[in-house]
């Protein structure tokens, strides 16, 4: 907790108050999509240009998630000193937050959730498989299962990272727990939660009516390349 | 992209101007009833007495799906010059809604939706059967599966269009895709999108809880006559 | 259709007008409840004092449904002349609810709908056991499923009528169809229609997951007795 | 009903005024987190500093569930003379709440609902599992079954507080019923009720889809430690 925001040049307070400001309306989007019950639910945004992120308090509800109440963390998941009351401490998935922007540079926004039918591949530890030409757009293939971790060290966090790294997907299935999700950005990340629970619902009331149809590796490839590469920002 | 709209008649500007108003309420139609997550989701509707169609653009979110936003499309799935900015581009879907006004004269709207349960057929390649009274009114029989396309060339559009010309349905089932489906304009076509959703829930149910009743083919026949014929418009 | 309202004395208009308003009210208890999509579902009362019912129209969307595009039917079902629009025609289940109000003179409200967990059971032509003391309550027992029925004679209020007076249920799950229920007015059977599909839901889902526990029918015949005899009005 | 309230000292009489705040606005988070349907469902507290609790009336709809309506009993389930009409009366579950705050001191608050998920294992008698993180935290362990029990004596509260006893859990689901949960407070057990549905949604959802992957004793406990003692009152 070496770091004072308050002391930082103007610039940095600006890009913090803006990171605040999104990450509160980005919130919103969990009930809305239907991916949290209760409290049970946190985003989190890199602040560009420095070593920094913002997060959920821990323990405050959906209606009173306003810029003022998030949290700003370093990238040890330290809360900074920024004249915030001492009362407000960072999600106590924190911890997992900031071991994924420590070694995965290009992550600009992390999600967490209960999300229901995600957890529940995850209750099983059952990868999700890519039956959907969506879920080819999105994920470029299964939605892969990390290692049960418990909170208290790096091993959820190293869990999401090794999980994440030998796949294309920024979705994980954390064993017994939950998804988290990664993205360019924190709305991009939240936009992958909520494709994540979506394809799980999806597959998963597929598979009860009868067996899967399978998409040709080859045309998960097409899928993944063209939304990659042709429409790059565009989001359908 | 020859058409300048801005250099046509009055009376087609204002045919225009009309649909872009109708498309974009219809749009709030899609998650009211639940049918989209994200911006995964698209309407379009022909323009009356032009060769040109309205629909959705391209990554835009559903709270800024405004009149102004909604692109004019030639039947070839082009935009056409209308003064909108450049960066409005039509959904990447375009392309088999174009080849669906071009080869089917009486279709005037047309939605596509990953809605949960009839894209769960869709990931089976499996067709919806008629066991309910309200499926044999509104869709006259099974809810059939077209073939898996690409997107990329008009194998989607080819796909609609073989499939509806075999069947009474006016919904198809994109095989790991999703429906597709069709109306005598955009409101009709909307209205089937949320029946098709409704019927492949509510049989997906009844099947997992034991055997269908099966409806015998004439008193499916007796229903979609009576539907057509008796009560014309009447929605019930 | 000899009937004209706007002859009637003033007291039976005042009924009327108060039975429009009550109805136009339920309707949104529908969609709140989540018990109908698009326009597929109707509520009806009868007005206190008088051979008539007050029905929805037919093909008007539920943001549409103000007291004063409601419909004013005799107990054969015709619409009787009361100034309103001839467009404006009673919903064609019309004749199975003024079948209902003939033959059962303690029925004083009537909704139909296509919940879907009900109409699951309905597809399946399977009566809905009674394992939740909630359903001793409301039901007295199982809720019964009636003979397939076709509109364009008098075989669905037929149907229904036959299966409730061998019931304690005040619902009944027209095979292939879909639910119907009656109450004391249309705030009762309303209030039948939403626990219906509630029990129609959490059976379904109970089963799915193994063996129901059975009551004992002795237990059954308390709660239902306690909630008739004890209870009275009390909802809960 | 020896109490009368009006004559109490001031303080017990801010108290009660308070309770009944607190116990009206937590009946709006039942529907909220779709836990009730209908009438279905009822929250009491206790009133700090005395042997009186707050409880929701009988009957009355969620939408006029104001502060004025609450029912204030003692610990015998009897309404106290407190100056509210006659025809106000407390919950038919009162005397299993009363039953409860009498056994179980260290209880503040009450939650009774029939929401889906958790009773539909209650409809098979079967306790919930404890395969997620998020259950090891809340609940400890699985969700425990209580006995079949009818209303009229103090046979449900027993089942409840002799269930309870046995268990680390604050949710038991009555067999063939719904859950109770209990709580420090009335927005605890709230709390309790929203996560129990969840876990029983979630799990059903799991299971219903192969294996469950088991979670070790030793790792339960050491989630259930650390949310007891470690994060206090954070709620996540």
């Amino acid at each position: 907790m070496s770091f004072v925001l308050k002391e930082a040049d103007p610039q940095l307070q600006a890009a913090v108050a803006h990171t605040r400001q999104v990450v509160a309306q980005l919130h919103a989007e969990l009930p809305r999509w239907g991916l949290v019950v209760w409290t049970a639910g946190n985003v989190s945004e890199r602040v560009p240009g420095a070593d920094l992120f913002v997060i959920k308090p821990s323990g405050v509800s959906y209606d009173e998630l306003s810029p003022d109440v998030m949290v700003v963390c370093d990238l040890e998941g330290h809360k900074v000193t920024d004249g915030t009351p001492e009362w407000l401490t960072p999600s106590s998935d924190t911890a997992a937050h900031a071991y994924v922007y420590r070694h995965m540079p290009e992550v600009g926004g992390i999600v967490h959730t209960h999300s229901t039918y995600a957890t529940a591949w995850a209750a099983r530890g059952e990868e999700i498989p890519c039956v959907l030409t969506m879920m080819g757009d999105e994920f470029g293939g299964p939605i892969p299962v990390g290692p049960f971790a418990l909170i208290g060290d790096d091993s959820i966090g190293r869990g999401i990272v090794e999980t994440l790294k030998n796949s294309r997907s920024r979705a994980v299935l954390m064993k017994n727990h939950g998804p988290f999700t990664v993205g360019r950005d924190g709305r991009d990340a939240v936009k992958a939660a909520a494709m994540c629970e979506e394809v799980a619902r999806t597959i998963h009331i597929a598979r009860e009516g009868g067996d899967l149809a399978p998409i040709a590796q080859h045309h998960i490839d097409s899928l993944w390349d063209r939304y990659q590469n042709v429409y790059g920002q565009h989001e359908e």
